[in-house]
């Protein structure tokens, strides 16, 4: 069959959604796909075709798969529990293979493009188009001296940075998490659309989201060889620490220097803010605390310095972040705001270690605020009500000497 | 196990890559996927985990498919022939489910999140990313109340957009086969690095490029019933109509004047152009055709006015186009440039179609540009081709009324 007759078949084939009472098709999937549908109490219902296929089921990356059945027609269904509200990552796995849902739309996550469903959050529409003014998320490529590549980036600049053309603004730079990259925050978290909200309501300030991309290896430097290496192991954190670095140098030494060059930025540290999840949680305590003449706003979410947020020790405020908390009023004057969120769901060891550090800046009387989403585990619906609480805050204080 | 272990291994996973000699990753992979790779002659490895199926199969959409050899470690493999340099869409087929690579990043083609393979094309870097200006691409979300919904496109403002704030620019409308979305430009064609290359060279003229959603439905209108309804139907033929429609409003009453308030375009129709390709340049013929009073530069790539694209019928310049060439040399006042563009490869039917409609234009004496890409299908390396030619033939001419 011809291209040109596959195209047609495609675009009939995708017309023709017809949801049953009480299922509807899933906001994440592609134009006109079926399923995954989602009724009003989470449940969701799936089905792929796979004639010769022995073995087909549903993976939600590290819950009990669910097994599908096959019907007469070699199509496999199953319908879910009610599951959380927000966005999940699912694979397939069809006879031993994890594959994605041609149902729906893919979403760069666990190191591939993945499949993934959004469950409706009842009354909730903060992360949702709202018909207030949009700002616009910006694709920009760069070249790194650091890296010796071309880098991607997204860059949200807010409602009114084009016809507001003397107006300058705050930057924050918006970290995904470990096998995610830099289309995380736009796809999977609605970062645009809470920023626009935010704003809209006068909640938030005007102001600037860049998003990187998380990897990165300095030029020249060989692939880190870590196949077979068990988690933890020497040579395995030393590949993470040198990807953090170059990471960090990428960001602070090309990527900065980019943006204020290229955006209407207000380049000083009272107006730079890092947050991120997960890894990039990890990604930002460890660039601002190297960097507090570059940054003055810091966001862990689900993601704190490494050995803290995994609960292998306690905070130790006067030797920890460079020691900038040794002096608990000096760091409340120099860093504007220290902010930690956790889901109240997320695996024990992460949660545990989040929160013992929260009371460990309590216990040293180091300002900071702490959040806990409830419900949630560590995935994006944590990250989006993280990002709601953490920007409102965000460039309202006085300016300060780091 | 818990996520945040997912992360981690994932990120050590997608480190690793080491290509043996010969064979190298292909620029489509994500990030430290090792497979599938090429090689200089175009031939491609592929390499996927299936450990208990019983057939696993490579499939480039309507080629013969390539049989998988399983391997000892539950991993299939197979090198293909030599592959024509370019863009290649591609499935695995897993005991009958179609289903993506998970090594690949995915592309919006045939109706879903696909798996592809640039294959490079030796001497050719006009759709690469080079030390030149960058425009920026920019992802806009609208609301139309031709649809009753949110939209979403894509912008390409040139370099200089935002440092030349005084200047105001001409725009291409540039849309998307059948089954693909308003990111196939970007993701597969290159469009932003290809206009990038020619603004640099000073081959084209520094432009707006606006990518636009090529699906739409009435706001109300009930989803169209196609589902078993044979190719070429009335049934289906209605229903493709009747999506074409609303698309042509939505750019029209929506997009045009959203763009016109947002950007800074210069809003007549001697600086508006549309292209398509495929069914995007059905809906460039129809669009432009009835509002000559918006258009002046109007291209197909591999898509025609529908009829005369499959070959069904000639071209008859009295009536065809709504009576638009009746009078070549009026016609070639009004519209700047129509520009005709197939690959030598494609399906018989619809390379005949639109040669035909060339040598009916040759015949009727109306001024046209005909482009023939050496060696190509139906395919995005025909249509960079097809950009590269048409983009600096754009906003050349004089003004002139409609």
């Amino acid at each position: 069959m011809s291209k040109l007759a596959v195209a047609f078949l495609l675009l009939s084939s995708v017309c023709c959604a017809q949801a049953p009472s009480g299922f509807e098709p899933a906001s994440t999937n592609v134009w006109g796909a079926e399923y995954p549908r989602v009724d009003a109490t989470g449940r969701a219902e799936f089905r792929v075709k796979a004639p010769d296929a022995t073995k087909v089921q549903v993976d939600f990356w590290g819950n009990p798969k669910l097994d599908m059945v096959k019907q007469p027609d070699g199509f496999w269904t199953v319908t879910s529990a009610s599951l959380v509200p927000g966005f999940h990552y699912y694979s397939l796995v069809v006879d031993g293979a994890e594959v994605n849902d041609p149902g729906s739309h893919t979403f760069f996550g666990g190191g591939k493009d993945a499949s993934a469903i959004e469950v409706p959050e009842a009354g909730s529409s903060y992360y949702l188009p709202q018909d207030v003014p949009h700002g616009a998320v910006r694709e920009i490529w760069y070249f790194s001296k650091v890296t010796g590549t071309w880098r991607h980036a997204l860059v949200y600049t807010p409602p009114e940075y084009d016809s507001q053309s003397k107006t300058r603004y705050p930057v924050l730079y918006l970290q995904h998490g470990g096998g995610e990259d830099e289309t995380g925050w736009i796809k999977q978290g609605h970062a645009n659309f809470i920023l626009d909200n935010l704003i809209a309501g006068k909640a938030a300030k005007p102001m600037i989201v860049v998003m990187a991309y998380g990897y990165a290896r300095h030029a020249g430097q060989p692939d880190p060889d870590m196949g077979g290496k068990p988690f933890g192991s020497p040579d395995m954190m030393k590949a993470m620490q040198q990807m953090a670095q170059a990471f960090e140098d990428d960001l602070t030494q090309v990527l900065v220097p980019y943006v204020d060059s290229n955006f209407r930025t207000i380049s000083d540290r009272d107006h730079r803010a890092m947050a991120g999840l997960s890894m990039g949680g990890m990604q930002t305590f460890q660039v601002t605390f190297d960097h507090l003449d570059m940054f003055s706003y810091i966001g862990g979410f689900s993601g704190a310095a490494g050995q803290l947020m995994l609960g292998n020790k306690a905070l130790d405020p006067k030797t920890d972040f460079n020691g900038a908390m040794a002096d608990p009023a000096e760091f409340a004057k120099k860093v504007h705001l220290l902010w930690l969120g956790v889901g109240t769901e997320e695996p024990a060891m992460m949660h545990a270690g989040i929160a013992r550090m929260h009371s460990s800046l309590d216990d040293a009387k180091i300002q900071h605020i702490y959040y806990e989403s409830p419900g949630t585990s560590h995935e994006w619906q944590t990250w989006r009500r993280d990002l709601k609480d953490f920007a409102p805050r965000l460039f309202q204080a006085g300016t300060a000497k780091p």
